[in-house]
């Protein structure tokens, strides 16, 4: 079968673990390196015991070397690293001819001004920033296909982005009322020592951080801008609750529409969508039904008493919110079926 | 010391466990009947083995009788019956001259066709719902020191109610523009077989419910458009979250008036209410830190962006959302000291 | 490619659902009929969100009649039905020709007797104690292949007989002097209505049950006398945990021969096998590792204090403990390969 | 009411914020001194938000410093100390004329040559372990109330100890056979940051740890040595679990009597007991109904099959395994009643 070698750079964290889970189950990816500070030399299986006896799991942690990467054969690098660090490792794999799917935000904004103001500092590569492509597969279809450097999405901005854009390009909603509140999962803060993310001060903690300026507004914002023709500011408070994975969010807007409208705009745009799910009016949306999936679930309301629209998104952060659909670019940007490593359930 | 006999009729549910723990341990109430239908005979203790070797809980369950009810010389029954049931008990037992505390919806409404639309039949006792008070005691507390019935309020409702009412009164948010966003523990949804409910299926779900006309918002609307000298409709989306005890609410407003005022009228209304806990601008509530107490924290931010307000509140749904609360108008009733029996953490 | 005809007789249950979460993954499997008394005629996908857009989740249940199930083309059913229920289906369907993998406990044990006694009435269908093979495919493997009637083994046995067999058959341990202690997710417990399994009841809950003579003991110690070549019986104490999937053994034996023997005799058993997993000696199992997965994993130390073995073994109780074995035992008995449909993390 | 001043050194992690949430709901405690190196000045109910609005919880850290503590005017000093700490802070305050409770496993050990063997460094008050008494109220009531120095027990050793010393003393069960496992929630590991403890790696996790040797058995086995009239050495192995609080313990032995002697045995011990619960032959134990007190349930049944007991118990760690008996302990030094601080559940 044909196979397309691959390099996960900083493999050890939960999207690039995420990462590993996937590719090793899918039909065209062979994984060629993996990268991590911590764990070079060490066999994949000996750090991450989940993944003994899995055909290929004795590949071992590689530095996270230009040089070695590309030695590797790889002609995909997956960059799971941390934010502002993505970039130091695109800038040169690019110049080595892969092509680069960075799950960091480094370059999921269209510019380098708002990253400052959202990041604190310069960004470290903006000549890249005109030509990255923001991969989601379902609204930048056709730049993925063509694309080097495929900036995949956050957890919480896909959950936000997906039922929202057609909804502001129909002008379905009114834009200066979207009001949004999601709950993520531990894993969305990764993994590492921290008290405030030990089991017993989660565990039955119910909590709202981030206020109110949480840095996924930046691309959030971009992606409901461009659908809507205008400027867009929204509410958006995330919330952490004691679950290992999954994002809901709950949308509301006022309706600049007939409610009717709704069903029928999501259905035009999602109805041919593999990894989108309308539950349908009336239907609300449950993680339950979506983790270790690259689906995103979405159902709506008709808040008749206001005349608002409550609609409610359901995904797994590090799947479809991450290294899922990151995967799902990947397929489209190498002409793999869509479903090719992401129908397990 | 000066103890008040009580009965709690309904004493084998998640509020009337509340109830009997917190009472246990106040310096003036002695329980003297407690009741429940399919525990008739059997000692506290042997039903509620957490309650074993605690003086007093050798009590036996009675039916929940009228007359034995009276006859066991209770003068305040705390009835945590199902809503629709509790009427029956209320009217006779103030007939026998005690006072009742109710935590069902059944007096909650000053309007019984209120009631008739959101609980889908007629108000079973509507010749009480004038006089009965909604016993909130930090907006209602002249009129609970001489009631004779009190409606204890939800649950969510007093993570709701309680913040906004100020806000309201003083015109500091636009009304017509409120969406809440509120997350509950399962112990909510009351100590029943219900497949939705074990643990396989809460466990990792996140999930919205009840939308988009939660029973509760007929006396959250109420206690709003009281504050607000208006007719008030708002949003309100509850979620189901895997935590046994808690309440969150997210409250979403424009704000109508200068936002330095928020800290102020909050400040003002509950600077000295022992039991609200201002964390105060900057800050996110976290039901964390008032699980098994009867506070209720708040947290509020200025979104600058939207120039919207977000506050947050947490509080336990079983002791402010219930029980506590029912003790601290029974405090009030009685004249017994504001803390008494709700100042263990 | 070539694949097989199945039917999933009670597929809404647990095991049910967990047999069609990796049949639908399983390269050679085609599901032709699902049953389910309750859900007639609606698909699987409306019954199950979690299988909505899922190639082949349309399939609608039909009820459990043995005409239905044999015209379905069906030729080999997995039971996935309560004890006591599944000799009904399984005495017609052989008749008819199809292969039968129960897993339920009504054929794993051989001796009509022993079934009595711990199941508490007569064996329904003892004609076929003799022909059914124990389904557990590192023990079993050549009776499974050439097998009619596979009884799939109980999810505590699995994790209790796999490690201990080769001890017994070697004489390493004193059959007399096994003490297991077990944990299980609520899972186990199955898909129903019962309050103890409710989230508030089992959160934060750690209980043993069961005591002092579960059902599984009988499979268990059938097993273990056969490996020891005399009558074993052991202590065994089943604990109900907050999780949902994973049972947690600890076994524990006084050493007959010198410890080193240990590591050894199970290298030389499961060196090969591609499910168990040999962390090695001084190694502790996880079940965080093996969720969802077909593996067992097993670690061990020597008690040097009392020259006790102590051994921790950790599998999904759904998976390895339930349909992934009886996969497994398919893929034995149909001649596929060892690992299709079994190597999704 | 006559009030006895308490320092708190180290109230800043669980076992020390426990001892604060009892100690501010004792009748005859007065907390006048609490210590935190990291968070020196700082008023307690700033540093845990779940304290704000208890009388009393301005109270500011102070550093652990002997001038300031014995100037603070407390005459206990309760120690919430890493091992190896507390003797340094033991020393000085007795020579300054506080009683001394020492939370740690620093005095808890009659010989200081055990103490080197399981803790890997000399013991750094050797002069003060023949004075020292081992603080389990039910064992060493009579010492306890004549102790400069108590040496308050660990988690896992209460909830073995307790059920085993009156067995061991009247020669009921064989002292080689014992075989002990019990469950931990993640508050026994402390409030540090510890990948491993995250709620991501803990959640859905069912593990073995410290096999075999784990520090706790050095008291434990003094303990039941010292029943025993014996040397004892038993098998203990102690698993992590999701839950926050609570451990479960099962205790297996061979009996070398009459079964029906164990009840009686029992009951005889602590039938007069108000922290130890015996639920009897035949019932198990379970944490959900001790968490947040200092209660210890008692289950015990008969494997007639082997001749073994099995024995079941259940504490919450931090209260009955660490801090509530501390305060029991402290009641009786103090001649307070023994219910003083500790009957709310």
């Amino acid at each position: 079968m044909n196979t397309h070698p691959i390099a996960v750079v900083g493999a050890s964290g939960y999207t690039g673990i995420e990462l590993l889970r996937l590719l090793f189950a899918h039909p065209h990816a062979e994984i060629v390196a993996i990268t991590s500070r911590s764990e070079v030399g060490k066999p994949l299986s000996s750090v991450l015991p989940r993944f003994r006896h899995l055909p290929g799991a004795d590949i071992p942690f590689i530095a996270p070397d230009i040089d070695a990467i590309v030695d590797s054969g790889a002609r995909t690098a997956f960059l799971a690293l941390p934010h502002g660090m993505a970039a130091e490792y695109a800038v040169p794999l690019l110049e080595r001819g892969l092509k680069v799917i960075d799950l960091s935000a480094d370059f999921r904004l269209n510019d380098a001004a708002v990253y400052e103001e959202f990041y604190g500092h310069p960004h470290p590569a903006p000549q890249l920033l005109g030509e990255a492509v923001y991969g989601m597969p379902e609204i930048h279809g056709d730049a993925i296909k063509s694309a080097r450097l495929i900036a995949s999405p956050g957890c919480y901005p896909t959950s936000i982005i997906l039922p929202l854009v057609p909804l502001l390009r129909e002008g379905l909603i009114e834009a200066s009322s979207i009001v949004v509140n999601s709950m993520s999962g531990v894993s969305g803060a990764g993994k590492k020592a921290d008290v405030s993310l030990i089991f017993a001060e989660v565990n039955e903690s119910l909590r709202a951080y981030g206020l109110p300026k949480h840095r996924h507004l930046s691309e959030i914002e971009q992606e409901l801008s461009l659908a809507a023709g205008e400027k867009v500011t929204i509410t958006f408070t995330p919330h952490l609750v004691p679950v290992t994975r999954g994002i809901h969010s709950t949308i509301t807007a006022s309706l600049a529409a007939d409610f009717t409208a709704v069903s029928s705009c999501l259905q035009k745009a999602y109805g041919q969508a593999g990894f989108v799910r309308l539950l349908g009016e009336g239907q609300c949306a449950d993680t339950a039904h979506v983790t270790r999936t690259n689906f995103v679930d979405l159902g709506w309301h008709h808040d008749t008493r206001t005349n608002r629209l409550i609609l409610t998104s359901a995904e797994d952060n590090l799947t479809k919110g991450a290294s899922g659909q990151a995967i799902q670019a990947f397929n489209m940007l190498h002409g793999f079926s869509t479903n090719d490593g992401l129908m397990n359930l």
